[in-house]
Order: structure tokens, then sequence, then C-alpha cells
């Protein structure tokens, strides 16, 4: 008694609204006090099946990671701390009901998928608190707002090895998303083994691909989390790497290569001719054995208007004979048939926009990179389909962005309540040109937990501010959980400057790389790139940037601006001498004249004249260097003249 | 011709000394220039096995993580920029020969093993040089020194897991080590399933231990990489984890419990059954086949003279049928039947000093935790023999300190040439007592590269200033071969402390664990007991404390000093806030108390009685709090009087 009553006595008061979860519960309320973590905590199972069995046991390593408290693994029937009660052993239901008092947590859920949903609540829920780790006394029954809630994962531009693949999808599990979309053959390389076809991989991987071994284990390990793995093989168009290993596919004469640069290429798999629908009726009949999902998704997006299609007298023909007016009409006769095979093969067929087509049936699902009115183009026609236009994770935007775009608003919001149905969610996408296997967690986290928030928590839950409170706990518990985002970061900053990290991490932390696709243009790049410079050592988005603009104390403001002033000349030396960072010290420069500015703007207002000039420089520093953006620039222009556009830089 | 020019005229001149190699090879030499690492590098590899083309493509790999430029997988006959040639499939040779100019690295060596230390060589030499990521131009002719080089390690305690396990064995091979021995029994679990008895783990492990199958996998693990694996059962003492699986090889009545605590515990087998040797030839038999390693270690050490023998009528019985005037020979006994057992099974015995008895066969190995003068006994026998003592790597005890022993100085020094060649080498040791999981690789790295260092490299390899100028960047780069030492004490650190990590990292930087056995007695531990505080979250030797102690500008001091202090103030209220960090407060206090004197001190000369009073204050500073030393006191000390001798604090 005398403990409750410290702990009672002693709490801060924590409102509900402070809680670091995201993504957001449906209905969250805080109680009195809190549920104390030691070494005599016990967890209680009952019901559910062996996979909520293994994630009780994950759940208390995962205590034991977030505490350094040895939690047993040995479940109890009695009195225990924590309590796991699940009503049915199968059912689609991800809601579930947390309770948390002084004496004991309850978990309860009709079925496994809400219980592990809960425990990634709960796990977010672990801090200090008054009397050491402890667990706050909350309330909080939650569901999802949308069933489907994804990433779309290229890793044909650039491979992930397996074990990252993994960590994803503990990443998407811990932000309650279910699906990971995995694009997995393009242009750059096919990435699966396939027994029956084995040159696939063997002419157009460069020996990097997923043997099914490790495919089987990876979709074990998805659904053990509540993750379900839909694969995509893009076809007819973005198939230049089936072609090393089966020319004959193709629409051209060859020879083919696997592509190693970006863009939208010229070779087309061949619609006209009969064995490439007998070879993806073989393919297709093993891949559907090997990834157990009931969607199949075939791509479909972006052929070539002026590719091999427009160079082949035989497609001619075939389009003559067949009565196919345009290349559009031939490739809604390529997924017709393709659709076919799939359903053979007892898969849901999925593609993206440009699949839509009268002559499809409705159980296909539309993913639109289009748009909302592409998406509703598709609902009011029949079709379900999901959101990923404004989710492009790969354009390094701030998470705001992305957070402020709804599946359901726009084009979309004019729908029947029938139709609003047929909009089952949303995927991010992660588009691997200018990522690798280094980098992937920061280009991926913690933005994707913002967008995870918008797929499963209500539509009011929009204020960005709140996002942003709640986004750096949430993204310190994700690297606690396995995700190596901020480890990434450290490990590149440090290979770039051995003797000067600690210095060009100060500098980087303004810095943000280029935005939408100019970067993709301001060099040559392609896959055999290192992509080893500070524009990859860094994250999409600057936090410090981002609260250097809200911030309003103007003796802050001085401090800071100074010390990035004082960080940038001191390091500049360090920079010049090195050839990996020699780049860096026109950005150093530029960063040390904006702080200037911005502190001689801060001391005495500017007179027109020299405000004048300080823009001029202000907009010259705001073009990118080393493809950065100096992300303070647009501040420091404010400081400067709080009425004047800011120069539109990309 | 221009490029190289370039290189020639603006390349550091880089000392063969600088380079950061360690263990430090045989013979060294530094030429003219560097070789570049680009897209284009190719290796090539002529003879060796399927093991050395593994690693080769290993070395691709990791060769890509060092510098972030994707090295082709496919290796080439012509032409190569790395070439790896060794001349026979098989040799123990360990010898390698690195010639690398600017125009091409070659790697050659008698046999695979040798390639291996030689791959791990070249990965230590890439750097940022004046044109990039490069290796400098060197001549290395390396051999080892021992051919018994060591980490034998403690699973029993704390649980290590596979992934650990498989992250230290990469450890040991990057520095060169080429033993693991394994503990995997002990008092307080049994760490290995036995399919035979499978009580011993069922009711020995909580639940954590290794199954055959990730044996399996670690053992063909650590030979990939020139490791071999030594398992150790310890018998007939530290056993009590065998019992509450199979009483009736104890000695004593039980019932028997998997032991909490540690210490030298009365529970021992017993060696007056016939059906405990029947027990063992089982158990041996199964872990024979399991284990390859010619080797088998049955541990031996410190049975209890007060335990389960001493109360036992039928045992003493069995001593008085059997003539065994003590305990002593009762364990002599012991082990010769075991012996036969495991001679039985194809094996090699190896035991602790204890083990040491002339009817033991001369081909048993003596692992010595007694030190040089029970090793030399063991020499002048006729056994051959391994040094732990010096190396017990959980005693928190700094590099310099374990690397000054050398297992031929001392007792050993005297030992005739064919007795010294009785000693194989050594093996540093990590019980598992007060470490975890969590920090299993900051206990070991980077001190173990330093132990490496002394049993790979010459006798004259001694100057600690140039180990620990070495060792610096080692520990980065073993950060970057897959060890976690440093990003452990970041995790943890944060873990503690979410809102002032930076903060509790400057004031950890000077802060060291309590040496020796005094923090094992600071309180009740136990495997049960979390292991989660500051004490926890820092590395065994304070790096910040070891450079202050060279300082000798007197203005870098005083900035130090002033930094220190200031950040400990700062940083007080947090910590009190803080339940996990309460403790630190009089941390935090005595920090700045320390550096207040130190400044105070440097400022002027403090007149005697000002000096007294301050070497009162430091004394008590001095003293263990929280565990923890404050590892600049000595050096405070020094600057207020030269010449007075520190208080010992242990």
């Amino acid at each position: 008694m005398s403990k409750l009553f410290f702990i009672a006595l002693f709490a801060t008061v924590v409102l509900a609204q402070d809680l670091p979860l995201m993504p957001w519960p449906a209905n969250v309320s805080r109680g009195q006090g809190e549920l104390i973590l030691n070494p005599s905590f016990r967890i209680s199972s009952f019901g559910g099946d062996a996979r909520l069995h293994d994630a009780a046991l994950r759940l208390a390593d995962r205590l034991f990671r977030e505490t350094g408290i040895p939690i047993s693994r040995e479940f109890t029937d009695v009195a225990a701390t924590l309590a796991i009660i699940v009503e049915e052993k199968k059912t689609d239901d991800e809601s579930y009901h947390l309770l948390v008092d002084s004496h004991q947590a309850r978990l309860t859920s009709t079925g496994p998928l809400g219980a592990l949903r809960g425990m990634e609540t709960l796990l977010q829920l672990v801090h200090i608190g008054p009397s050491g780790f402890s667990i706050p006394a909350v309330d909080i029954d939650d569901q999802p707002r949308f069933a489907w809630r994804g990433l779309s994962l290229d890793v044909s531009r650039h491979f992930i090895p397996p074990d990252a693949i993994k960590r994803t999808i503990d990443g998407l599990a811990a932000v309650k998303m279910n699906v990971l979309h995995w694009h997995l053959s393009d242009d750059q390389g096919f990435r699966v083994e396939s027994k029956k076809y084995p040159k696939l991989q063997q002419k157009g991987s460069d020996g990097q691909f997923y043997t099914q071994a490790e495919i089987r284990e990876i979709v074990a390990y998805a659904a053990a989390r509540g993750v379900r793995i839909v694969p995509e093989f893009d076809i007819p168009g973005h198939a230049t790497s089936w072609f090393p290993g089966y020319p004959n596919l193709a629409s051209g004469t060859g020879p083919y290569e696997i592509v190693r640069t970006g863009g939208v290429l010229r070779a087309t798999m061949d619609p006209a001719k009969e064995s490439t629908y007998r070879f993806l009726d073989g393919f297709i009949g093993e891949m559907a054995k090997l990834f157990p999902d009931p969607y199949f998704h075939i791509g479909g997006d972006e052929v070539s208007a002026t590719g091999e299609w427009s160079h082949n007298p035989h497609i001619s023909a075939f389009m003559k004979k067949h009565k196919l007016a345009d290349f559009r009409a031939l490739q809604a006769y390529f997924n017709r048939r393709v659709q076919k095979i799939v359903a053979a093969h007892h898969k849901r067929m999925m593609g993206w926009d440009e699949i839509l087509h009268p002559d499809l049936p409705k159980n296909v699902v539309i993913q639109s990179w289009r748009g909302q009115e592409s998406l509703a183009d598709a609902a009011r026609k029949g079709y379900n389909g999901i959101l990923s236009n404004g989710y492009y994770l790969d354009l390094m935007y701030p998470a705001s962005q992305h957070y402020a775009v709804d599946p359901l608003k726009g084009a979309t919001a004019g729908l029947s309540s029938d139709e609003r149905k047929r909009i089952l969610g949303g995927e991010a996408a992660m588009w691997e040109e200018l990522a690798t296997e280094e980098n992937i967690d920061v280009k991926l986290w913690p933005r994707l937990a913002a967008v995870a928030e918008r797929f499963w928590s209500l539509e009011s839950v929009a204020d960005p501010a709140s996002m942003y409170r709640r986004l750096g706990p949430v993204s310190h518990w994700l690297e606690t959980q396995g995700l190596e985002h901020l480890q990434e970061i450290r490990v590149m900053q440090e290979r770039l400057a051995p003797d000067a990290a600690p210095q060009v991490a100060i500098l980087a932390s303004i810095l943000e790389p280029m935005k939408g696709y100019t970067r993709h243009r301001a060099r040559k790049y392609g896959s055999l790139v290192p992509f080893n410079r500070l524009v990859d050592a860094i994250p999409p988005e600057s936090d410090a940037a981002r609260e250097f603009a809200d911030e309003t104390d103007r003796a802050v403001m001085r401090r800071k601006l100074a010390g990035w002033r004082d960080n940038a000349r001191a390091v500049t030396p360090k920079l010049a001498a090195n050839p990996m960072l020699a780049e860096i010290v026109e950005v150093a420069n530029a960063i040390e004249e904006l702080c200037s500015i911005g502190l001689e703007a801060l001391d005495s207002h500017p007179a027109p004249e020299r405000a004048q000039a300080m823009l001029a420089i202000i907009d010259r520093d705001s073009k990118p260097k080393a493809e950065m953006l100096i992300q303070i620039a647009p501040s420091i222009r404010k400081i400067v003249d709080p009425n004047s556009m800011p120069a539109v830089s990309k």
C-alpha cells in the first residue's frame, strides 16, 4: 500500500495525448498509476493459436530489451502481471482491448491478430515512471480504419538482403501495418529463385536473389507477425531482367542485359505469342505455391509507347487480327490473359492503375500511383483499390506531407458509401533507384510510422504537430525494436569522416536530400554507382530544421545559428582534406553564410538594401549543393523578411 | 599517369607503424602509393577450397560495407585488382603474404587458413586516402606466434543467443583468433540440447539453450572463418544444472534446482557410482559427434572441499576401498575414468589446472586459470598447456593490463626450449555472472583485440602506447565488421536516459565499473537480477580518462575539466528525477567536486593545508559509487600533488 501511495503522490500527470503511441488508437483514456515491471512480472496466455504463443514469447524478449529486466518465458495460469486472452483461434478481426492498472495488464481480443496489434501498443507504453520501468494505467479500445495497410518495397533496383526484409517486417508489425507488397522484379533485377525457369535468377540478378527457402522463411516470419506478403512481378513492361535468361519472352530481338540505369525502358514482354502465356502459366503456378497470400500483383505500369511493341511487325499483325486498336487495348488483352492464368492458380490479380479496363473481372484490385481520381474511377466501376499516390517515401518529402494525404479525401470523398468501401486502404511505396541495403531503414523510418497512422487511425487524427511530438519517441522506440535507421546514419557518416564524425553529424543535421525526382536527374545514376556520399547518409527529413522553423525564442535561435555557424567553420578544413567530403565544403560555406545572415538579421532589423542583398544570398544558398538542401534556409529567409516569398527550391 | 602522379604528390606520408593493424604483423613495410577502390574492382581466386571461395564472397560484401562501393561477386581470371592465390587445399599453416601496390593487391598463402587471416589484414587497411577509398601500398609477411589463440566464453551464468555467438566468432576471426572455447554448462544453466538426455536442457536451462541444429550451424559458421569450437562441460563441480533433470548423478540427496546466484557450490557429481560413468559415456558420445573439434574440455575446476563429497558415506566407503587418500585423489580417479571415455570417443581431453595429475596421459591439455607457475609445472611434466590467468576480461581491467601478460614470461620464461613448445598459446576468458546478452560485445571488445595481438604478434610487440594508438581505429573497424560494442552502450544509455542521453554519455565517458571481484560482492547478484544500470552500460575502460591521464597541455586539461564539471552540474536534476539514475546523482556530485578541485589546482598551486583537504576529498570521491569508479580521480590527485600516493581503490 505504501508503494502505491508513493506512486500516486509522485506520478507526473501524463495526459492520454502525451502517450508516445503511433498509430494513435481509436479510443484511449489514461488511468491512475502505473504497472511496475520487475523480475516477478509474469505472462499468461489463454486461447489463440501457436502464432500467438510465439508472439507472447517474443513479447517477453522484447520487454527485456526495453527494460533490461529478465522476463520469464514460462507462462503462468494464475495471477499474471500480463494476461492475454483471445476468444477464437481464427478471425481477421484486428481489434483489441488493453486495460492496464497498477496490478495487471489485460489484453483481450476476438482473435490472435488483435492480440498481436495490442502487444505493440503495450510495448510502446513501456517507459521509466516514478518507480522505474513501468506501463502507465490506460484503457484502450482500438481497431483499424482500413483493412489494407501496406508498404510496397522495390528490391530490384537495389537488392535488399533477407535480414533487412525481416527487420522491415518487424517495423511494419510494430506500427500495425499488415501488408508487405514485395516488388520482386523490374528491369534492373529479377530477385526470386525459380526452379522451373532458373535462368531468370541466373542471368537476371547478378547473384542477388532470394532462394525459395529464404522466401518461405520470410513469408512465415511475416505471417507470425500478422503481415501478409503480396508478391509483384511487373509485366509486360519493367521486365527487362526476365530477358537475358529468356529472350524469347521479349518483343524485340535483343540481346538483353540487366539494366544498370533507371527510367522507363523500351524492352517489353511479347503479348502476341502463345509461348509467352505458357511461360507465365508455368511461372505463376510456381510462384502461387511459394506465396500463400490470396493476392498476386502483376504490375502492369508504364509500358513504353515508343518501345518494342511499335517496332515489331508480328505484333502489328497480331493487333490487326484481334482488332486491338492501340497499345492500351493490346495491354488490356494481355492483362485478360494473365488474369485468367492468375485465377486458375487461385489468386486474385492486382495491378497498377494502367490495368484498369472494363473487360477485367471485378475481383481485380487496383493500386493507384496516379491518385485519388484514378482510384475513384476504379471504385465507381466496381473495383477495389488502394492508394499509393502521395505515399512515395523515395521522394524524400517530410512525414507531414504524406500524413496529409488521405485515401478518402479529394476525388474519393465524393464516392457513395458502397463505393467508399471499395477503397481498401493504402500502401506506402519505396523505390530503390537511389537507396541501398545500407540506408533502407532511414529511407523508410520513422516516416513510415506516420503513414501507418494515416491507414490505421481515425480520419480525424490528422494534426501534424501531434504527429511530430509522438514521432520522435516512436522513432527511438523503433530502434529499440531492432530497426537501424539511426544506426545507419551514424555508421555511414563515421565511414565518411572517421576523424570528424561528430562535427559532420551537426552539419548534416540541418541538411536534406533533394526532393522529388530532381536527384534522379542530377547525375547519371545506376545500380553500379556507389551511394556512399553525405547525401546518402542523412535522413529524408531534418528534425533540427523543423524544430528551428517552429522556434519562437530568439535567444535559442541565436544560440543555434551560432552553433551551426561555428561548427561549419571549424569542420571545413577537415572536409577539404577528405576527398569523399570535398564536395561538402561548398555546403559548409553556405551554412556559415546563412547562419551569419540569420544572426545579423536577429540582432538588428536590416535596412531594405541590406535585406535585398541578404535575400539574394539566401536564394543562392537555397539551391541544391552536393545534391542536398540546407533546410534552415527558409527559416532564415523569414527572419530577414517575414513577408517575402521564398524562391522555389526542389 | 597523371592520376598516379597526383596521388604521389598529395599522399600524406604514412609510416608503417601508423597503420591501424591489430594484431601487428610479423613484418610490415610501407610502399609508395595506394590501390584505389572503385566499382571496377575485381577479385580473382586461385586454389584453395569451398571455404576460401565463400570467404572471398564475404570479402566482397565486407569491402562494400567498408566503402559503400558495389564490389562484384563474380570473380575474374585476369587482371584482378585483388588476386588471392592459395597453394594447397589443406594445411594448418596460417601464414600469408600480402603485397599491395597502386595496381593490384596480391594475397598468397600455402593454405586457405593463411588467406583467411590475410583478408582480415587487407580489410583493416581500407581507408579514405587522397583519391577516396583505397588500400595503402604495403608488403606484409605474417604468421602467428602461438597456434592456440582463443576466447573462453561462459554462456551458463547468462545465456548468449546464437546471433551474438556468431557475431563473437566474426570478431575472433577479425583479430585472427582461432578458438572459441564454449563454456556450455555450469551451476546456473545447461545450454545444449541433448537428445539422449533431454531433461538436461528441459530442467536445466529455463528454456535457454542451443538446439543441436543451432550448434551445427554455429560450428560450421566458425569453421568457415577458421575458428575451432572447443566445447566445455564442467564436471564434477560447477555441475548443479545437470541435477534437476538427473538427480542420480549428484553426490547429495537434492532436490536440485538451477542456481540463481554465483560462487563455488556444494553440489558435485558422484564419482563413486558406475552409473555416473555410463551416463557420461552416453553424453560425451553424443557431444563428440556434435562438436567435430579434436579437443573436449571437461572443466574440472573448483570442486568444493566442504561440499557433497564430505557428507556422503557411500563416497567415503568408495575412497577407502580404492585407497583414495583425499578428495584430490578422488577427483584424479574421476578424471582418469572420464579421460578414458573422452579418448574412446576419439577426443583429446582438456581441463583446468586442477586436473593435472601424473596418472593422466600426456596428451591431456591443461588450461591455466592459476598462472604461469602452474603452466610451467605442467609443461615440465610433459603436458601441453594454455594460459588464461591474466586474461579474465570479466574483471574489468584495462587492455594494457592484459596486454602485459605473456604466456612465456614469468615462471614459464625459465623453461627449456622443448618445454616452451608445450605452451600452445592462451585464451582470454569471459565469465558472465555480471554480463548479459545486452552488453556482451562491450565486455569483450575492443580489449580482446589487444589480447589477440599478444597471442599472434611477436613477443617484442609490447608497447602499450602503440597498442592504444591502434586500438581506437580498430575498435571502430570492428563495429563496421558487425560487432556492436559501441551500439550496445548507446542503446543501454538511451534506455536509461531517454531525455538526457548525450549528457549521460559525457558523464559516463570518465566512469569505469569496479574492478576484480569487488562488484560481485557489492550486492547479491544472480541470473534473475536486472543488469540495466549505468554501470552495465559503460565500457570496462574509459578512453577519455586514459587520454586525460596522458594529457600535458594544461589548457586542454582545463577545458576538459570545465566541460565535465558543467555537464555533471547540468544533468543532475534529470538524474534526480529518474528512478533508474537517482543513484548517479552522487556520482555527478563527485565529478563536479573533483573537476572543481582539478581546476583550482591547475589555476594556482594549492597551499599545503588546502592540498591536504583536497586530497581527502579526492580519496573520498575515489571510492566506488553506484558500483563505478570516477576514473579521472588519480589524474586529479596528481595535479594536486604529483608525489602523493593514491589511495588504493578497487
